[in-house]
């Protein structure tokens, strides 16, 4: 188990079976790596500490990045939306009410004139403005995107970065001339997701398309992303989803095709929650010692830790050139100049998950070497000074590509087959995923999926579309002929 | 006047005298250049649209670098305050709880158990955590900031930018030993906002102590930045706040000094609002066709006009490599391939405020040449292609630098200097500000500029600090013998 010490003044050795423990293990980090503090008085909110916010930061860049190139423009929109533009989607309404924090007053406890929604999303804000905008088919396709907060009244129990009354994200809304350009933006999503969660970040995940009872309020499909977690249970990454004409009809949003006829829209919507995302990134990497971020997130990329620099002035002197060196080449970058032991200072930034650690003493520096810690591996070796810059340009990567490694190998071996009901809770209980023969994905499985969730505490995820799914035999509930092959977990 | 046409079909010419009219021309620009729409449908909220949004991230990026610098670590705190930590300081929820809009409902319009403030400002959240993480001397000095949205319930007249019920800021919070650490940071923060928006933005300010009267809720003093709009009337722009004790003695924020003593931290904290930056950019800098971004924040940097582009296929293939090119070297670029006339693309991105314009047709091609519009000068010249690089990175310089010094000097001479009260109303009527002798800044002088604001319909902005400040004469109301020398100004 962790001690719960001040890190500023006495030392710490985290040591949590990762595997084993993975509660303990995630409300252990967030305290000792100051991810977040549960402390806020008010039920559900947290406060962000700067070690995620940091990394969190660096999410939303990648993913801003992938999204402007992909020619999505960005949008501020108002944090409230009005209660009657809620009611003009049925389902949405349905879907989303529950969780709806009201603003009802002002100043010293007067009414306001209409009661104002805190965004739970921001559908029916961002469609009546496209309503405004969109006129003809010049105008299409229209991608646009915001990063924002959501609010909404969780009534299941909450865990820091994986379930709050309030997260960041992202929201991508766009309008298409036809449903085709829509389903292309879906898939276009689903790629965005691969090139910053995978690629980026080296998190593994599959894309099922939900049962239409598991789809966002108001969808026509919703296709979410799935990562397994370390005990065994999926976490909900982004999910994007094709709306159709649904929000296009009440909000009108309408376009003047090429031959002068007006007809509306298609609407597609995705939405990476960056603190999910980061939760994930220190859920799949992390190991028994704390956090392992890769390089492209890490609060800190390099940490340089002085050794004997009470005796010798050259040592800090040469480690703030090298810091001052890297930062030149845009490396993030801190020099440990505290007085705890060289030891504590080890423990501790590996505890943080920094990907690199420059060990650096009067013997180094006579020798021109650098001892170098790579946290991927836990282990320790020797460069010359003067290669330095090619070093941790080669290494960055790798530590990366190391991560990545490592985790696409547990996701590998995660999909189980199963023919019968009796062979999915085993399954189920060893950490992965069961793939059965279903009935259907339409409203008439959702007694087939209840009651998988009442008897497994596990839930029907959807099918895949990434590969293509052979189905044969019977639904494992009901027993009538297979229509889909589905994927069960039990999540978050 | 601008006709109101739809930029992607129609030419636009923008034509508002910007001196002589400057809110028409900031109405204008802000619906021609898509800043931001009004027509969301909640009173004093708007959606800002990608061109300002762009621009305001890079003001983002650039605050935030630099207080990252100074040690500012960043946090994410929750939107919602509870009612109760309003209540711990006095001057606070007087100040503050007329403006608060309350969440006080969720779902179908169940009562939450407390109400929770949206919150218009973030000492009351902030300190709460500060009583919990700081303990010691070595704790301190401790450097926050957060970049968020606030929600305040206006009375007066919203304008876009200007003066919203919801806007975009940063606010720092930090906690000290000693009343002077406390007093050197609030000169820091001063310095900031000369780093950022003088430096970088080009825009001129004078930062006022601001009487007693006009302090923040609070505070033991508040320091506000002015500037000067071309109508004459003065912008506040960040402020930064010198709260003593105020706030750490109810929120129970205190430390162990080195002797083992327990005190009570020196808090501070500063607001820069992106918005009103970026109102006071383009105000500042725009004129009569438009306006004019400096280098730094141009949401387009270079625009490529290609010239017979449907006549010579090898003019849009350059324009591309010359995108490319630039692109490579971190520069933000756009080919405008629309079907418009060049002349249009020329007027519609002078209106956008694009600093520099590259025109590209065959003869320049065939002479290796580039024809380069200027923004800032609306002067055209003629280079060499293979100089464009070089040539980019010093024009960049160039442009901030000369919008800066165009902005300063209008700057120069506003302020005058007036020994009675007739002469005030002449130089606030000629757009400047007066200097005048006054009774007191304390509360004792609040009559007295009472008067002045119901007379002149003009407001005391407090006293300067950054150059030595004579006092000499009676005040200009009262007659007593001054013990100020203060600046009076219409402000928005």
């Amino acid at each position: 188990m962790s001690e719960k010490v001040n890190p500023k003044t006495e030392k710490i050795t985290f040591n949590i079976d990762k595997e084993k423990n993975f509660s303990d293990w995630f409300t252990e980090i967030i305290k000792t790596a100051e991810l977040a503090d549960i402390r806020y008085n008010v039920k559900g909110f947290l406060v962000f500490q700067p070690w995620s916010v940091l990394s969190m930061e660096s999410i939303y860049f990648f993913l801003e990045r992938v999204l402007q190139k992909k020619g999505h423009k960005p949008y501020w929109y108002p944090a409230v939306i009005p209660e009657k533009n809620f009611y003009l989607e049925q389902e949405h309404v349905q879907g989303f009410t529950p969780e709806v924090f009201w603003v009802t007053e002002h100043g010293a406890g007067e009414k306001l004139e209409e009661k104002l929604a805190l965004r739970p999303t921001s559908e029916t804000a961002f469609y009546q403005m496209f309503s405004i905008w969109i006129r003809s088919y010049n105008d299409l396709p229209f991608k646009t995107y915001q990063r924002a907060q959501v609010w909404r009244y969780e009534t299941k129990a909450t865990r820091p970065f994986l379930r709050a009354r309030e997260f960041h994200w992202i929201e991508t809304h766009c309008a298409f001339e036809t449903e085709e350009d829509a389903r292309a933006q879906v898939q276009e999503d689903m790629e965005t997701t691969e090139e910053v969660l995978h690629t980026i970040l080296g998190v593994p995940f599959i894309f099922f398309k939900r049962p239409q009872w598991d789809k966002f309020a108001g969808a026509v499909n919703t296709f979410g992303a799935d990562t397994l977690m370390p005990d065994g249970r999926v976490l909900q990454l982004p999910s994007t989803h094709l709306l159709g004409q649904n929000f296009s009809k009440p909000f009108n949003v309408k376009f003047t095709d090429s031959e002068g006829q007006e007809k509306f829209t298609f609407l597609t919507c995705y939405g990476p929650a960056v603190g999910r995302i980061f939760a994930a990134v220190c859920a799949v990497h992390g190991d028994n010692k704390g956090l392992r971020f890769p390089w492209a997130i890490a609060p800190v990329q390099i940490v340089i830790v002085p050794i004997g620099m009470n005796k010798d002035k050259n040592v800090l002197t040469k480690a703030h050139t090298l810091k001052e060196k890297l930062q030149n080449a845009f490396y993030r970058v801190e020099v440990d100049v505290s007085e705890k032991m060289p030891g504590e200072k080890f423990y501790f930034w590996e505890m943080k998950g920094v990907p690199v650690r420059l060990e650096l003493g009067p013997k180094e520096i006579l020798e021109g070497k650098l001892t170098v810690f790579r946290r991927d591996t836990n282990s320790k070796t020797q460069i010359l000074e003067k290669d330095l810059l090619s070093f941790i340009e080669k290494t960055g990567k790798e530590i990366t590509e190391n991560l990545k490694t490592q985790a696409d190998q547990k996701f590998k071996d995660v999909l189980v087959s199963v023919k019968t009901k009796a062979e999915i809770e085993p399954v189920i209980v060893a950490g992965k995923i069961a793939r059965t023969p279903f009935c259907s994905t339409n409203m008439e499985g959702n007694a087939c999926a209840e009651l998988i969730e009442k008897e497994i505490h596990a839930r029907v995820r959807g099918t895949r579309i990434d590969v293509p799914q052979t189905v044969s035999g019977n639904c494992v509930v009901c027993n009538k002929p297979a229509k889909e092959t589905v994927y069960i977990a039990r999540e978050y």
